[in-house]
C-alpha cells in the first residue's frame, strides 16, 4: 500500500512539472523562445533543447531504450548556449521535446514496482549493493528537480518586453 | 528495508537543494542579493525571505510547532518584492534563514518511517482517507521542487555586472 502510494507521489510530483514546463513552451511564441532568460544567460531555445536532451538521456539511464536524439546531448548539455544551437530549428526542437517526453512516459508506464527500486544504468551492480538508493526512482526525484530549476528560470521569460 | 531507503532518497534531495542554496546565500554579498535575477523581477533578498517564509510554514504544516517569523508570510509570499521587504535588513534574513533552516532540520530528525506516511496539517482527515498520499513526506518532495526553482533563478545572480 505505502509501496504503491511512493511511486504515486514521486510520479506525481515529476509529472506536474513536465506538464507546468510543456504549457509554458506551448505559451511562448518562437520569438519568445529567443529570447535569454536573463542578459547574457541561456535562451528559452537552448533550454528547450537542453531539457529535451537530459529527457531523451533518461531512456538508457532507465534501461528503457536508446536515446532518440543523441546528438542534441553535446549541443545541449556538453557545450552552452551558442555554438550549436542555430542548426536546430524551433519547430524541430518542439516536435523532439514532445516525442521525447510521450516515449519516456509510455516506458516509465510499464514498470513494476520493484523495478522502480532497480539500479539505474549508470552504477555498477558493485556499487548499488553498497548505494541501494540509487535506484530508478532516485533518477526521477532527481530529474524532477531539475526540470523545476529550469522552469523557475523559463518563467522569467514570460512578460518580457524584449 | 525499501521503507528506509524512501526517506533517505526523499530527504537526501532536500538537503542538497537546501545546502546548494544555502552555499550560494553565503557567496553572495549584501550587495549582491540586491541585484535582480532578471530585470524587473525579483531580487536575490526578496527571494532569501521568500524561501525563508515558505520553510517556516513548514513547521505548523508538518505539525512541527509554530513558524518562528509569521510575518514573513506576508511580506514575502503573499506580497510581492518591493512593499514590506525594504523593512527587514539582509543581515537579519540571513539569520532567520539558518535558524528556521536549523529547527526545521531538527523537527524533521525526529519523525519516524510512520510519521512521514501521517496527513500534514492543512489536509483533514476525511479528505486524507480518499488521498493518502496527502503526508508530510509529500510535503518535502514538493518543497524541494520549490527550492530547485528558485535555486535556478538565483544562479542567474552569480557573475552579474550590475
Amino acid at each position: 500500500m505505502k509501496e504503491q502510494l511512493i511511486i504515486k507521489m514521486v510520479l506525481d510530483a515529476w509529472h506536474q512539472y513536465q506538464k507546468r514546463t510543456d504549457d509554458l513552451f506551448r505559451q511562448f511564441s518562437d520569438e519568445d523562445l529567443l529570447k535569454q532568460i536573463a542578459p547574457g544567460k541561456n535562451t528559452g531555445k537552448y533550454l528547450l533543447g537542453h531539457l529535451t536532451a537530459v529527457h531523451d538521456r533518461m531512456l538508457p539511464l532507465l534501461g528503457l531504450g536508446q536515446a532518440l536524439y543523441p546528438t542534441l546531448h553535446d549541443d545541449f548539455e556538453t557545450r552552452g548556449d551558442g555554438g550549436q544551437v542555430k542548426n536546430y530549428s524551433t519547430s524541430d526542437l518542439r516536435r523532439y521535446w514532445t516525442e521525447v517526453n510521450t516515449t519516456l512516459g509510455n516506458a516509465m508506464a510499464t514498470l513494476t514496482f520493484e523495478q522502480w527500486f532497480e539500479r539505474h544504468t549508470a552504477i555498477s551492480a558493485d556499487d548499488f549493493s553498497r548505494e541501494p538508493h540509487r535506484n530508478r526512482l532516485n533518477v526521477i526525484i532527481n530529474r524532477t528537480n531539475h526540470i523545476a530549476w529550469h522552469y523557475g528560470q523559463l518563467l522569467l521569460i514570460r512578460n518580457k518586453e524584449s
